[in-house]
This record gives structure tokens, sequence and C-alpha cells, in this order.
């Protein structure tokens, strides 16, 4: 099993991400502004991956903060929160999983300082078992949606390595294949980073699913050849009315698979879902450097001074999405009200 | 003026595209198979160019041939033109370049065998001529249809490295410039081989017409922003109704315009129409190397051993196309139609 993430005695060590596929590598934070660096520099991403990340991270700064009382300790444990939330704009998990550890932290605040930073690493841990096993109940909630055999198109990395294991859009397809499901997965490369091509190749193989990468241009005329039956991916944030944030090129793999009347399914865990947020409109895109555009391992591929844009993500409007699988259920359009509904569900379990 | 090829005493020289944007360098190729291997490893690439290319090829090889009679010259001649006909498959302009200059020996045979060496000279050099004042009508009839301000998106490379000079889709955007329009390029970066980041925002920037390059996934983003006023693209075939076929994502790009109920334009000179073939469905696609997308600069980016897809281009049906800007004038739905009726047509002289 892939370890994306682990707490250790020695700090949160994380799979080097960055030298995938071709090296398969550990690094070991040891402190909280390491994990958050890990964050910034997509040594770790996947929005459930990160949420769990940030957790251990409150978890380890907290742990080794010099405090003796509660007073003491409380504003350390704010600005370590507060560094952690700044280390990534759009995936909700990030900012889901610092409120879990604060609301973790009143829960137990009247109790010495040992115990809460005790309580906050169980916390952590928690999450982490809890990641797990969300992906493999949307891995059974998700499943019987997928073609019986056929070709099923995934955008960007939703695996084990975008969650503490399993994944998410390719949790379903596991559970899909562990099923007896013939599938083919077509893995867009997603351009500028590459979690297609690098990770999501790398993890299918590793499980021995048959996977084709294509460049991300190429998903069209693959759907227009007959050769793609289903669209799945994963998402940074929900919003209340269904709209999608995720990695830049979802909307348009949507709008293809729309065109092709070839279903578009979005795998989540309740994390990546914020109510709290309308509409997709009011989702925060981050934007990175231009030289992941304009340079291709190291190389120059593009003119000095040319203007480039590089959003990370982009947001699919609920009218282009079939269904939102989550470990709760399944919810369809109206989304406003299918999510709400699933608000008050419990996990599917086995 | 960039010189993407040059009849020369010393061979023909080429730009070397496979170097762009960070070295100009010129490579001369004194044979014609030389002249094939440049077609083939991309040192010219683009419909237009390669047609000439071509030419020039055969006429290199026809003037080195060995040959005291018309009897010595013809098959060397015709092992010539296969040969060149055998580098790349999709490009109709290619066969239409070789068959003019099979059809100017056929005019000439009954001549000394050096003055049929001289008449080819002449014929790939007036292909040349002709192929800018090509570029320059399509420049003059297509402007009109770009907006007077706003962002025009392109695919791939279309422009002067494209062709003889100016280019087919970049001469539109060049002319509409030239007559005022502040047009904003948005070049999709084209992966694999990058046409757009390292060739079409070269030319661009060398011609000060501001240019921001994105990732493919990156343009329907760009749209749903409100970005992207019009689409205009170069084609490597066009069949008798419509059907273009142009580089790989150029079909995912049409799709996208339609989705936002923006134009989608195609510009090509009357070489690139292929009445003959009566559907995109009949219109070969060259298949590339895997290592095109599994390797980026030299560097792995795709575990050993996975399934690649490299499709070089692809079919965009005519009903996605809102014109088809041609040298001698601008073809409209039904394509059937207006191609048959441009077959007559004369080049639209300033």
């Amino acid at each position: 099993m892939i370890k994306t993430l682990e707490w250790t005695s020695a700090g949160v060590v994380f799979i080097d991400q960055t030298k995938l596929p071709t090296e398969e590598t550990y690094v070991t934070c040891k402190t909280y502004q390491e994990v958050a660096d890990a964050i910034v520099t997509m040594i770790v991403r996947g929005a459930p991956a990160i949420g769990v990340a940030a957790a251990m991270g409150v978890a380890l700064g907290t742990n080794q903060a010099q405090a003796n009382t509660i007073a003491e300790l409380r504003p350390q444990f704010e600005k370590i929160c507060d560094d952690l939330a700044a280390t990534r704009p759009t995936a909700v998990n990030l900012f889901w999983a610092i409120r879990r550890m604060k609301d973790k932290f009143s829960e137990v605040d009247s109790q010495p300082v040992a115990q809460i930073k005790s309580e906050l690493i169980k916390e952590a841990q928690r999450m982490y078992i809890e990641d797990i096993a969300a992906c493999e109940a949307m891995g059974r909630n998700g499943a019987v949606l997928l073609p019986k055999s056929g070709g099923v198109l995934t955008h960007c990395n939703a695996g084990a390595l975008a969650t503490c294991g399993y994944g998410t859009a390719l949790g379903v397809i596991r559970s899909a294949v562990s099923s007896g499901s013939k599938i083919n997965v077509y893995a867009d490369e997603t351009r500028p980073f590459l979690q297609g091509s690098r990770l999501t190749a790398w993890e299918l193989q590793h499980d021995g699913i048959p996977t084709t990468v294509i460049a991300d241009n190429m998903a069209g005329a693959m759907m227009r050849l007959g050769k793609i039956n289903a669209v799945i991916v994963g998402a940074d944030r929900i919003a209340a009315n269904g709209d999608v944030a995720n990695k830049i090129g979802t909307y348009s793999v949507a709008i293809l698979a729309k065109e092709h009347n070839i279903p578009f399914y979005v795998a989540a865990p309740w994390s990546t879902i914020d109510l709290a947020t309308a509409t997709g409109e009011q989702i925060p895109i981050e934007q990175r450097s231009p030289k992941e555009v304009t340079h291709h391992a190291g190389k120059q591929v593009a003119p000095t001074g040319i203007a480039v844009e590089n959003p990370a993500f982009d947001v699919t409007p609920n009218k282009y999405i079939a269904a939102i699988i989550t470990e709760r259920g399944v919810a369809k359009a109206p989304y406003s009200e299918s999510l709400r509904a699933l608000e008050k569900a419990e996990t599917v379990t086995a």
C-alpha cells in the first residue's frame, strides 16, 4: 500500500510527490513549518491529503510548543493554525481540518497541556484513519456508476496519493475493478504539474490497472473515437449548489463529456463539501508561478518575458455533473437539496 | 522577417524549430534526404511550410540526380517524390506540392535534362512566393472576422513558422492588428510538442503582439472568464465537407468555443483543401512516438512501460466551424457548396 503521509515519532513523513514516478523517496518533516512547506511545494498535494497533513502539522507544532499553561499554549496553537491555513487557498479540506483541530482544542482546553497535546495528536491520527475509511466508502458507493467494461477518463490525481490511501476518484475505479469491471483508465497528463502522468499512472500501474496516458488536449479526440465511457475526477471544494472546484482543466473535460453524452462524476469526501460557500463563483482560485508553464524539467520552453496564466484550479458548474459521490452516499441534481440531505447522513459502512 | 525556409545555392535552409525559442539556429539541407529528415523530425513543420519544403526537396534532389536523359532522370525523380511523400501522412499540402512538381515535370519532360532541373527549381521558388501571397490574402480576407478588441485564442502554431511567412491563423491576426485591432492572443502551449509556447509565443513576441501562454487545459477556464472572444487556428487538411484535420487538441477547443458561443475560425491556403477526401473520417491521422508524452526535455515524467496515445492530429467536424478563411475568400456552411464555389475563384489580391 502506498504511504502518502504518516505520523511517526520522527515527524510527519511524506512520499515526495515532486520526485515521482522516477524516484520513490520520503521526506520527514520535523516541524510544523516543514509541513507547511511540504504543502506549498506540493511534496504533498490533493485536497484530502492536504487536510490531514495540516492536522498533523497542527498536532506536531503544538506538541513542540514550549508552554506550561493553556494561556501560554493557546497563542502558539493559533499561530500554527494560521501558518498552516496560509499555505494554499482553494482546497477547503485544509480549512476543515484546521477547524476540526481548533474544535478539539476547545473541547480539551481545560485539561493539562500534556493532555491537550496528546489529544491533538490522537485527533490527527483519527482523521487519517477516517480519510481512508471515507475513500473506501466512496469506492463502494460509486463503483456501480462506472461501466462494466470500457474506458474511464480521469484528470489530475485523485488517488491514494491525494488522500491517506485508496483515493477518491481512483478509489471508485479501484472498487469497480475489484468487483470485476474491466476498466482501462485514460489519465490526462494534467499540465503543468503532470499529476496524471507522474502520479495517477504510477499508482494505477502499481495496482495493475490498465492505464493509458494522454496529453490533456487529446481527451476530446479519445471521446470522439468512442474510447471513453465515463469520466471521474476528485474535487478541491464543492459549493452548496454542487459547483466543483478541481484541478485546472476539469471544466474543459466536463464540457467535452457533455458534448459526447458521457457521464461526468465527482468523488470527494464530505470534508470537501463547503455548504458555507453558496456557489463556485465564491471559491478562491490559487494562481501559481508562470515558471510551471514556461519551463519543462528546468528547460525553458517559452520566450523570456512572455505573459502566462497559471490558475491551479477551475470551477465546473453543477449542470455538467452527473453525480457527486461521497462516503455518505451519492448526490444528484438538484445538488442544493441532495447535498443538504447528505449533511445529516452517516458514512456508509461496509 | 522570420525566414522559415529558403532556397539557397548551398541547399534548403530551415530555421530549426526544435530549438526555438531559446536558440535561433539554421539548418542547411544539402540533399533531398536531409530535407525529408527535417520534415520527419519537425525541424520544419506546419502544413504549408511542409508543402513548400517538399517541393524544394524534389527540386534539390532532381537537380543533384546523375542523368543524361529523361529516361535516366524519371525514375530518380519518382523515387525522390516517393521518399518525400512518405515523411508525414496528414498534411495534404505535402501531397499537393509533390503533385504539382510532378505536373511540372510532365509539362517539361520533352526538354533537356538541365532545363527540366531548372524548371523544377523555379516551380518550387514560385510556390514559396505564392504561399506568402496566399497568407497575406488570407489575412486581408479574415481580419474583419476578428473582434476590434479582446482575446483571440489560437492552438498550435499557424504562423510565419508554419508557412513561408506571415502565417495563416496568425496572418489573420497580424492583418487585424495592422488594421488597428487591439488583440491579446492566448496561445495554447500545445502539448506534446509545444508549438504554442515555443513558436507562436516567440513569433508574436517578435512582432510586438500581446500574447499570453496557457496550458491547453486552461482554454475552457479562460473562455468562462470572458477572456476569449474568438478562436482561430490553421489546418493540416480540410475535407470536401469542411471537416478540418489540425493539431491534436483543436477539436476540444472547437467544442469549448461552441459551449461559450465563441466563433471558431480556420485559416488555410487552398492547398490545404482536399476536395478528393469527402469527410474528415477519411483523413489519415499520424501517430507519433510515446516519448513525446512521457519525457519532458529528456526527463522521464511517466512510469516506465505505461501505455500512451499520441495522435498528432484530430478532426473537427464542420458543424463547429464558423468560417474557413482562404486566399480565395471566406467559406461558410454548407461547406460542401461553399468550398466547391471557391474552387473556381482566384486569389484575392490587394
